[in-house]
């Protein structure tokens, strides 16, 4: 039950908006970046919300998940990068990960924090 | 953006072993209670692992989520429950929903934490 899970809150973010108001084009987005530090995605989840009224993006993976939140009109993000159970150095994987999620919408500022999880349990 | 963030990590579960084991009961009883809380449910997700090896279940709600994996082998499970942007006390909510989760586990100990996110752009 090891387990690194990254949170970002991201704010005026200066992408383009199209990243914030397009759930399908976050999502398979978020989808390649996922794969692209060697993560399995199990399925693939993007609610559209209301006229610019933010998207939710979830990506489930193994014992993991990856989420995103969009606030289009105040240009904001929450993202959440969770691994555990995994093979390989996880860590390197979930701050990759983030990295990438985190530039994507090249935010003037943010809030992040790291919390190792299950350490108990091990 | 202001939103509650809750984790928790809970071991040495003694409920029923088919709240570990079966993804679509966990996912409909977790769907419930989120519901019981006054929240509305958006997408449902439940991700059935290979024997014994665990289940995603993950429930999106407005600019919100609620996920949970479980290590039936460990008798271990992982809990988010992530609240933004609702209306009326996001606060009662996401606490009584998460008593509710952890409950259903009957955990000998748990790990909990409490994270307030989007503070600072809101």
């Amino acid at each position: 039950m090891r387990g690194l899970h990254l949170t970002a809150d991201l704010y005026q973010c200066r992408c383009e908006p199209r990243w914030l108001a397009d759930a399908q084009a976050l999502g398979d987005w978020a989808r390649q970046a996922t794969e692209a530090v060697g993560l399995e995605v199990l399925h693939q989840v993007c609610h559209p919300g209301a006229d610019q009224d933010g998207n939710t993006v979830a990506l489930l993976l193994a014992h993991s998940h990856v989420c995103l939140h969009t606030w289009p009109r105040q240009r904001g993000v929450s993202v959440d990068v969770y691994l555990a159970s995994g093979a390989g150095d996880l860590s390197a994987k979930a701050r990759g990960l983030m990295f990438a999620l985190v530039n994507r919408f090249a935010p003037e500022w943010t809030e992040q924090r790291s919390l190792d999880r299950g350490t108990e349990g091990a």
